[in-house]
């Protein structure tokens, strides 16, 4: 084991996990050694019984930029992440194990498995980096930020609705506003449309970062909600790009289905900061059941 | 190691080694046991002198499919794969470590290194399954077929040509046509907007198969082409999913870039079969430096 104890990561894990926010409460690791960490999968982080995978991402990510930081190296920020998701961890203690693939000046790769009672629940590889704090402007950009009616519009999606089979208790410490526009599902009406929008932060009022941008884009309901009635949506791979460190302010959000195909869907995630800069995108493959 | 010399998993390595597709022989792959396999990166299959990233992918979701078999699971087509690049291996032998991650009915998933001199050039994990020959049609899609030139009309790029600062030995492998709309960067005027579009197939008459899609998703040209002047544009990670077997006939193939910001850029591919479906999609986030 490298000599951590006593530098600065030390103290920045201290200060981390001394936040009241529950997203660093719920996703905090500690150090074993070796690369590799411990953690507790929290109830408050859940669809149903199971954990949310974005939740699932962003706790590997942590235990990965403090795997960079006993390599001496200050890539806390998640460029590109992508999780494979072999099956649910229970609500409980989990560990990461993190592999440094490689050390760069601008970016760093780590590999990671997320495991319980032995068993890899997921696995993940990162882009590691340092993300601005106050970015200059992009170069360029072919994406417009969406049209999505103004914050106090949208509705608030609760925990628990009526109809739905599960409570949802990520609903809780999300402030995710949809559109009325694409509610449809909510009142059993499906649109026929798959694409929600709205507006997303964090419940108790932790700001927006990387790591909270790795959950933001899979914390919406699917978007095939809005097409047809179907089980849950199971996450096979997860893809996020960080782009850039968000502004302050709730973010606009979009989620959109794709295709269905052969019992999978893709569906993508984009998130735009008050800025109107596109802060995270995100791609997924899912399965899913048509119920009949 | 498992008992697979002399069954039916064995025979089918010799029939595939067997054609004389260029593809097949580049990215044959000899088991070593215990999951590792070696294979030969090979000069044709190169963009300047670096290996293409879609065809290492093909190479070890072939290693991945043959460590499926040695574990008595016919999943042979890849459904999500992601790789992240760490560095480019030379042209030459390399080795292909997998560990299958699960092994399921439908799915089974396989985490895969590929390096060379013991230091890891590829990190790739991938959802393998069994695409059917002759699918029913899918279930619902957004995704209009898009629209091209006639293939005729269509001019195929070559592997050298004025201008560029490199050979591009795939295109001799690939036969990829582009619509004369989108060629203006090889007049050396780009259009503006950053979308390639045309046709796409095996040079020497190979079929289509879920391995071909995974590098056809990498084979275009960088989308910002049309839009910069820049240097090269490494892949750092790239994620393909697989949606159905193709039918017979050329491809058609979009490529499009969204944002460039903080030095990245992100590209999206997508490929449709000649019966107008959405056969493979893939997201890429790549480094670019724009020349001043």
């Amino acid at each position: 084991m490298s000599s951590w104890r006593g530098s600065a990561v030390w103290v920045r894990i201290i200060v981390v996990s001394g936040t009241d926010f529950e997203f660093d409460t719920a996703t905090a690791v500690k150090p074993l050694g070796d690369g590799e960490f411990s953690g507790l999968v929290d109830a408050g982080w859940t669809v149903g019984d199971k954990p949310n995978g974005g939740y699932l991402l962003g706790l590997i990510a942590r235990a990965c930029g403090e795997a960079l930081a006993e390599a001496d190296r200050a890539h806390q920020d998640p460029l590109a992440a992508t999780a494979h998701y072999l099956r649910a961890p229970d609500i409980g203690p989990v560990r990461v194990r993190c592999a440094v693939l490689r050390t760069g000046r601008g970016a760093s790769q780590v590999r990671a498995e997320l495991s319980q009672d032995s068993r890899v629940c997921v696995d993940a590889t990162f882009t590691m980096g340092s993300l601005a704090a106050d970015p200059p402007a992009p170069y360029w950009t072919a994406r417009e930020l969406i049209d999505v009616a103004p914050y106090d519009e949208c509705q608030r999606l609760p925990a628990a609705r009526d109809g739905s089979p599960f409570v949802v208790p990520i609903m809780d410490r999300t402030d995710l506003r949809l559109d009325p526009a694409v509610l449809g599902f909510a009142r059993g009406e499906p649109s026929g449309d798959a694409n929600l929008r709205g507006w997303i932060s964090f419940a108790d009022g932790r700001p927006a970062d990387p790591l909270g941008l790795l959950f933001f884009c899979d914390a919406l309901p699917p978007a095939t909600f809005e097409l047809v009635l179907s089980g849950w949506v199971p996450t096979l791979s997860l893809t996020v790009y960080v782009r850039a460190r968000p502004a302050p302010g709730p973010l606009r959000v979009t989620q959109s289905a794709h295709s269905i195909d052969d019992g999978r869907v893709d569906e993508t995630c984009e998130v735009w900061d008050s800025s109107g800069r596109l802060v995270a995108q995100a791609t997924q493959l899912a399965g899913i059941r048509i119920a009949e």
